[in-house]
């Protein structure tokens, strides 16, 4: 019974940017007032984690315990929590959702402002970490998350207690890119039936953008990516057309003239999931004049911005974006579970890679390759 | 009884960019299928007209017959229009509104396609012009419209009959200014009880947009303005706080952070009613995370462009445009006149100044003065 004890366990610690991760044994402590230990069972990496590792991302630091789509089982809650108990089936949340604050309550998003401050600094809502390693010195904590390690303590607002039948391996998918893109297109975009839809980027993000498209019974889904392995993937969930911009154009032909062409003016949606901020722009002037809305759901590298013509909007073109979907992670996740659950959401079908823990660098890897969507590491190898 | 007829009268012809009109005789052709032939009996002078006739409008066309923001009386039909008749009081519409193309029918914008393309080439839906002047050369339309002229020719479905009480001297203001800020206020930000507004440019078309927010009970309506001047006509109007971001920042302090502060966090809905595009990022970034929406109305000089970093969007808020307010001119005109009628929208007050037809290129001076807000052109004099 490890209660209310520090656990020694495996993590992959960042200790500085561009370089590897170290896995090593590390120390966490019991959960404090609100906190929830979990153990961390399934972690896939995502591009946030590269970004972050790499070092171009200003906010990172190091040291720090890194990952966010994470799923596990609760160990063990501090006081006063009354949300997951021990044994839950839990998801791990970077987007928290406390259900009190003006955000939570407005009804108009799902960006909670109660753990904001304190998840951006890497420490838990007290300030402190609970993370250590052996020689003493403090971890941080990364995206309220950290993932990367058997065990792991997040605020009690951060976690999701789940059907205990939905397999860990894959739901842990849920918390982060498959619910970003699914949400983005039926959430945020809100896609009906008949509409068209462009998504640029055929990862995770955008494949799922594709799926929620799809479910909506979008009547044209066009992928746009410049890697061709993308088109099949795209194919198998959903797309309807693919375009590979460094060779199917005409000479002299822009994507955006392409897709006006293709779609009699303008598509009534696009999403960005390439995190290039050329691709934004792209996507938002390839929208329908009167109505046509863009999302950005893809991460600009560092100082990047984006442009437009202001008459792109004033003739009635919308610039949003989307954030983990636009998802509540405690509210919503049990629907986004049981559609997985009916087969109306693809989820296994993401994970291209599974690799024991013990090998996170060469998940980092796997990142860089066109054939891998996700790679899903088992915490217990 | 002119009609059938070519009519000879009063017309002030821009005949060259940067150079003031030329006050002539010219000859308006009688109206053909689908058009009608209005005489103008107000007008007023807007910053588009001012902008074209600047020559910095790349799609200014000259010698051309300016003029958007009229009213008058229907003086003779066409064939086939079945919309006015003979004697009808109208305003003339720059965004026409057919009812049956693709855009009017899909109830999500004000654009109407039906004669945009000759609209843009300033000739009829034909290809032709319906004014020459004495030399028998050809004068291009403008925006549909061409009020500077005693009389015009429009297509039927660039003009509405309104009620025949109103007068037009006052009611002309509707054909653009005061319904582009009413409309971007009540249609498209669709501001509710108790939400917050900033509003960037207090001139006709911001201070319209300050008593479309007030209309809907807006909790706090800040107008920002860098003319002094325009802190009382923003009181008169309905805003509850003025900034001069010139002299009323602490140092240092961007205005963005200002408003801000005042509105914990940021606003729910910001206009841009200036034209200046890094006034269209302030007002973008001064929107509330999660859901505040920022609508861009002013027109910027050509080629200029707007930018932010893309984290904007994807944390939650949305950049979007507004023409004529959203407005369907032919369906929606009428409730705007009651509004007038029944004293709930203000539109004398904006008439600052009052002239002769014959002063027109007066008018043009006085839009550069801070204290005009509209000059109203009597075209009988
Ligand atoms: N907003 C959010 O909440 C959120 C959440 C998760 C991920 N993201 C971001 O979403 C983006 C996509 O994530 P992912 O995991 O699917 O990434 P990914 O790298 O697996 O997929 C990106 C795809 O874009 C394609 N691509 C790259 N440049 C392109 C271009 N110029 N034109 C067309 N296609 C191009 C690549 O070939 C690849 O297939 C990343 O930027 C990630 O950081 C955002
Ligand atoms: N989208 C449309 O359908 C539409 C229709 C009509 C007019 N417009 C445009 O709307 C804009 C406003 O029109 P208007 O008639 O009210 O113009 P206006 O010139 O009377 O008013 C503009 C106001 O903005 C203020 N201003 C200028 N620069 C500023 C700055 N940097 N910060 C704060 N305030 C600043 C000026 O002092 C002035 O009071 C123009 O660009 C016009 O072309 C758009
Ligand atoms: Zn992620
Ligand atoms: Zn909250
Ligand atoms: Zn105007
Ligand atoms: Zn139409």
């Amino acid at each position: 019974m490890s209660e209310g004890e520090p656990i020694k366990c495996l993590a992959a610690v960042a200790y500085e940017a561009g370089k590897p991760l170290t896995l090593e044994e590390i120390i966490v402590e019991p959960p404090k007032a609100h906190e929830v230990r979990i153990q961390i069972k399934y972690t896939a990496v995502c591009h946030t984690d590269a970004y972050t590792l790499s070092g171009v991302d200003p906010e990172g630091a190091f040291p720090s315990v890194l990952g966010h789509e994470g799923a596990g089982i609760v160990e063990s809650v501090g006081k006063d929590v009354t949300n997951v108990k021990v044994g839950d089936h839990v998801i791990a949340l970077y987007t928290a959702e406390c259900k009190v604050c003006k955000f939570c309550k407005s009804g108009k998003t799902n960006l909670c402002g109660s753990v904001r401050a304190t998840q951006g600094k890497g420490v838990m809502p007290d300030g402190t970490s609970r993370f250590k390693n052996l020689k003493g010195e403090a971890l941080l904590h990364f995206m309220g998350c950290s993932t990367f390690s058997q065990y792991t303590v997040v605020a009690d607002v951060s976690v999701v207690a789940i059907d205990p039948s939905a397999p860990l391996e894959s739901v842990c998918l849920l918390g982060c890119g498959v619910t970003t893109g699914y949400g983005a297109a039926t959430k945020t975009a809100n896609v009906q039936k008949g509409e068209t839809v462009a998504v640029f980027g055929g990862g995770t993000v955008g494949l799922s953008a594709i799926q929620g498209a799809k479910a909506r019974g979008a009547s044209k889904i066009i992928l746009i990516d410049t890697n061709d392995e993308k088109k099949q993937f795209g194919e198998e969930f959903g797309c309807t057309d693919f375009i590979n911009p460094k060779k199917d154009l005409a000479p002299g032909q822009t994507i955006v003239e392409k897709l006006v062409e293709m779609t009699d003016g303008g598509l009534d949606y696009t999403f960005d999931c390439t995190g290039n901020t050329k691709v934004m722009r792209d996507a938002l002037e390839a929208c329908h004049k009167g109505w046509g809305e863009s999302i950005i759901i893809g991460v600009a590298a560092a100082g990047a911005e984006i442009s437009t013509r202001p008459f792109q909007l004033v003739t009635g073109r919308v610039w949003k974006g989307s954030a983990f979907g636009g998802i509540k992670g405690r509210s919503e996740m049990g629907q986004l579970i049981k559609a997985y659950q009916d087969g109306t959401l693809k989820v296994d079908e993401f994970i291209t890679h599974k690799r024991p823990f013990t090998e996170i660098n060469k998940a980092f890897d796997d990142l860089h390759a066109g054939s891998c969507l996700r790679t899903v590491l088992d915490l217990s190898k």
